[in-house]
């Protein structure tokens, strides 16, 4: 089989992960870059084709891609570009936005099907890896819940969103906001008690917050802790810091995660599974597992499939390189 | 959809296992079971039909199974049941020989789609989850390697093979073996080091052994620790003690295990996944696990697919009761 050729589209934090990635996936040949502003990108890379992503006609002549990976924000960016690019070329994007992925789905899932390309959508690792092991652990302990924690290290982890939340209110200058799992209510999980349980529960929020010359902290403060949906369920600690200390002790992109689901098994014996990823950078982690999942897209295309998937829709052996044979001989 | 009828094939700790899993999985129905030796079976059961295995086509003529799941061992039963048996009808069975699954596949793919019926092979814990789990840790961090670790817990997991092979031994009355996981080599592997292991390097053994009248402990002890495969390459503790002991001591059949994978991503930052499992009875964790797994087969089947089948060709959607809308919405 001739090397699977990916074009990157966008060229952010997860678009540079996913080029670092490709490297350690020898099946795969990075194509081309596509960005909406090409002579940005051209300026850190080179020896590679960087197109503007709106002449899809152009860059898909020209670059013959197999796949192409969409790297740009589930807010703006994929709700035009998946179904526009998904009508030309199969995709691969981490849609993240949890309440309006059926919507997004259906879309999708048209635009692709018209086609007959293959659009896998969502993943990364929540949604994705995280979304997996939640269906597993319900179909195998049926009756238990399966509960996502999130930032279970020391330092937390890094929550883009939250941090761009905080950088909106008026008087912030730049931030970082840390998410925590609260620990005694893991416990809880794991001693199969199957809690309800609210938001501020399960999670509490670190915010690191530069202010603007003049800003007011207490107004911030008031504004950060009463913001609703992002910080208002939280119990949130906020931290004024410099942008040196920012720059400093905020730097990087950690983030890490446990789903865990506890039940019994047929006459009352205790049942436990756990699903945990710690990842020095969260943007590169949802890299290298989009990188896999473009591996299976291209081999849903070729075996005439079309349509949007998601990770629950699509066998692991898809996402490996290794052989039937090999997977039978060393991965069973 | 109507209810998939189950056929239990054998009657020991899985086949029971499977028959109180069947109780929390409200789209199946337990069809009847089938043992070589139903009298004995009728003696604990009421209200369920009991019939002989070796009689397949008159059972399933009378019971009209979907499927039938397979709850002998791998060393002599489904060997032989499970080609003849996936000839007639949907199967699922735990072969967990690692070494001849390879073989194991080949034979139940050619007798399932001569007849066109799905086989589902090698499904439960290890092999089953774990499989899935290596396969993914390998393939969304490229270049790790995924270890398997039993017996995590203070008092280790208690092996059902390692406790027969005692059995064996002349001298010996009654044993249990219980497997302890090296915790020092765990630690290797999530500090991303991706050892190169002995099997001793990972797991130690610990035996509860009960003497025959006369027995002499010194060469049974001697024999134990010299056993190859099963306790030569491994540090082994004996110890020596009363039938009351074991029974009262060491009841139950609790195990757990682990998976992990570390590695790095893109630029060098660290990265591991984990899958951590425990349960209080191994043989109804696997008793659970291929139930969900029977649920795939009669999907698979109903699909028009035939042939052997692993955990590693099957979407996790299959695996589930919620419906395509419920796994995007709830599950994503």
């Amino acid at each position: 089989m001739s090397q699977i050729r990916v074009v990157v589209a966008g060229y952010g934090n997860v678009g540079r992960g996913v080029i670092a990635a490709l490297k350690n996936n020898p099946d795969m040949i990075l194509a081309g870059i596509v960005s909406r502003n090409p002579d940005r990108v051209k300026k850190t890379v080179s020896g590679i084709p960087v197109m503007q992503i709106a002449d899809a006609d152009q860059w898909i002549a020209e670059l013959r891609p197999d796949v192409a990976i969409l790297c740009g924000g589930s807010k703006d960016d994929l709700p035009v570009q998946g179904p526009a690019l998904c009508a030309k070329v199969c995709t691969v994007d981490s849609f993240d936005n949890h309440s309006r992925i059926p919507e997004y789905f259906k879309t999708m899932d048209s635009a692709a099907n018209a086609a007959g390309k293959v659009a896998v959508i969502s993943t990364g690792w929540d949604p994705g890896i995280f979304s997996l092991e939640r269906t597993l652990g319900n179909a195998f302990l049926p009756g238990s819940r399966a509960y996502g924690f999130y930032g279970l290290g020391e330092s937390g982890g890094l929550s883009m969103g939250h941090s761009d939340a905080l950088r909106t209110i008026p008087g912030v200058k730049d931030a970082r906001q840390y998410t925590h799992a609260v620990t005694g209510s893991i416990e809880k999980v794991r001693r199969g008690e199957n809690p309800d349980f609210t938001a501020g529960d399960m999670h509490t929020r670190e915010c690191f917050v530069v202010l603007e010359d003049g800003a007011d902290p207490e107004k911030v403060a008031e504004t950060i802790r009463t913001m609703p949906g992002y910080f208002a369920p939280y119990k949130t600690e906020i931290n004024f810091v410099s942008q040196e200390y920012l720059n400093e002790k905020c730097a990087g992109f950690p983030h890490d995660g446990l789903v865990v689901a506890a039940g019994v098994t047929g006459s009352g014996n205790p049942a436990r599974v756990e699903y945990r990823c710690q990842w020095g950078s969260n943007p590169e982690a949802t890299a290298n597992v989009m990188v896999a999942h473009a591996r299976a897209a291209v081999r849903l295309a070729r075996e005439g499939r079309s349509g949007a998937f998601t990770i629950l829709d699509i066998p692991a052996s898809y996402f490996s390189t290794a052989s039937k044979e090999e997977l039978l001989a060393k991965f069973m």
